[in-house]
């Protein structure tokens, strides 16, 4: 997942609804509590320490040796077998933008409710897609999305049943493709170590385990004729110096991926106590957002909002409410008395 | 143009050659002298001054506010009259590479021989790619594509005769390309105070003028209706955080591109002088780039990569060599040097 939308996404503007649109938010709410505590996004609030970036990664155009090296850390960090599995691209979005481009199936299939531009972009290039609520609806849909974990409610489908629509998929030459943008913090859960796999595509995100979604990386993991596919699409020079240099160091820094994950679980504990105190329940998540219901969902957004905190309500489920996770004391502070003060 | 290649460019390695592409020189002159001094690109070797980026331009997910701030002074930079006909995109190649999914045209005519990536992008997506030595050949085409200035060579075309082409694309509902990616140092050469206008779509590149091609941002300006078809296709979040807080400072700052285009005329004077010396004949160029002819080009280009200094050679043009303006004194005297040794 590229961004951050859910179908149906209610919020701040525009067709497709978006989280982290904190300028919109201080526009609609301008006598909100400052500064603005943003929860309304699923990007790791402690993010990788960016360090002083060369000049050159400014100033030249990228290297095509350069992305190779992103691409093979890349793959040893998804733990994919070989790095010609890996495509680099600026950001998930622009892989979810592309593959209509490349795949010309005619009717999908995306498991939802789920992230909105999935169906939004093969609804653009002109195909007839449906929105099933498990994989086992997917019928003759040629190509089936999925996201796993599913944002916003974390669930994850067995892989089993995975591989098991994967196999069948490239019988009928079909694709399934898995978003795995919040599987970093989730064990097990990804679909890399069965590549290649003839009908496969796998998106990572990078932007929001390592909480640097405005470097715009992203990858397309799948055989190699797919991703040789995917990179004469983008181009050369896809991808930013900047993010490059960023994305090599932080994919090969395991330490920091184990420590952040940590906190994240501890984060996680604590804002599902808040929440559920506060009298929410808990519908699931991910080490990034939790899913929150309520039946006044609708005025807890408006009474957080204007104690200057974000976070994601949705247009068709009134009830839910999506919690970011809080980056330090002062925003922990500031949620857990805005969640005392008001009684939904 | 997003990167450095022009027609039936020679060089070192891939199906379609680039300049820049020092790695790839490294490994076929492992004798040459170090460092390696890149003369082979088109891009300001003194760039702007990167600041220190505020982390919430690597954190978070670039809002659409700032986007549309970066498109209000792009739109002041380029001397057009609204900024909703400016677009702005990961790189100039994105524009190229998007083009042809949003302009249905069969027939292209590209003023050749100038960079590569325009002819190869129209004939990727199927469409019949004739290259014409001059406007006046353009005949039946529906898309027009001209660089201006033209790269190698410099060439500009008069703007009564874009005008006139541009009028007689409108009445046919066609489209002239001008890809103004080295006109920002050309004085009143861009045609954006012509916007709007049906038949024009012009292409800047932000990498070059500015020296920071490695963020990989430029801009489509054109009618309001073909700027929203772009941003659209782009969709959300296609300009990295950093390239948006680099572009906005950059293009709002009118006394460092006063200042670098005089360093640079003078560079382009002492370039010439020693290019001249050493036998060459200056064909043209642009304050970014000389185009210089010599019976013996190719030897020229070895000697030059056995002293480290990588330029651009020509696959059919094989007298051509194209020369980057050196970055500092140490470049400058190492080319003088590698320069008064050889007799070509």
């Amino acid at each position: 997942m590229g961004g951050d939308n859910t179908s149906g996404a209610e919020g701040i503007g525009g067709a497709i609804l978006h989280g982290g649109r904190l300028e919109a938010a201080a526009m609609r709410y301008p006598a909100a509590r400052l500064p603005w505590i943003d929860l309304s996004t699923g990007i790791n609030p402690v993010g990788y320490p960016v360090p002083e970036l060369p000049p050159s990664c400014f100033a030249r155009l990228p290297e095509v040796e350069a992305v190779l090296r992103l691409e093979a850390v890349a793959a040893r960090a998804y733990g994919v077998a070989d790095a010609a599995m890996v495509a680099a691209a600026p950001g998930t979005q622009s892989l979810i933008d592309l593959l209509p481009r490349l795949i010309a199936a005619r009717r999908v299939a995306v498991v939802g409710p789920t992230y909105a531009e999935h169906a939004a972009s093969w609804a653009r290039a002109g195909r007839v897609v449906r929105e099933i609520s498990a994989l086992d609806e997917a019928g003759d849909a040629e190509v089936v999305v999925v996201c796993q974990p599913n944002n916003p409610d974390g669930r994850v489908v067995p892989r089993g049943a995975l591989m098991a629509l994967a196999d069948a998929m490239a019988v009928r030459g079909g694709w399934l493709v898995v978003d795995e943008a919040f599987a970093d913090l989730a064990d097990g859960v990804g679909l890399a170590p069965a590549l290649p796999h003839p009908a496969i595509v796998v998106l990572r995100s990078f932007g929001k385990t390592y909480g640097l979604a405005g470097v715009r990386l992203g990858f397309a993991l799948a055989a190699p004729a797919m991703v040789g596919r995917v990179r004469a699409a983008l181009g050369p020079w896809a991808v930013s110096g900047p993010a490059i240099a960023v994305g090599t160091l932080a994919l090969g820094d395991r330490a920091w991926l184990a420590a952040s994950r940590e906190a994240l679980g501890r984060g996680v504990a604590r804002l599902d106590a808040m929440l559920e105190r506060a009298g929410f329940d808990i519908i699931g998540g991910t080490l990034l957002f939790r899913l929150a219901a309520s039946e006044t969902a609708g005025r807890w957004f408006e009474h957080l909002a204007a104690q200057g905190i974000l976070v994601r309500g949705f247009e068709r489920q009134t009830a839910w409410l999506r919690f970011g996770i809080p980056a330090d004391t002062g925003e922990w502070n500031r949620l857990d008395d805005a969640l005392q003060q008001y009684k939904g």
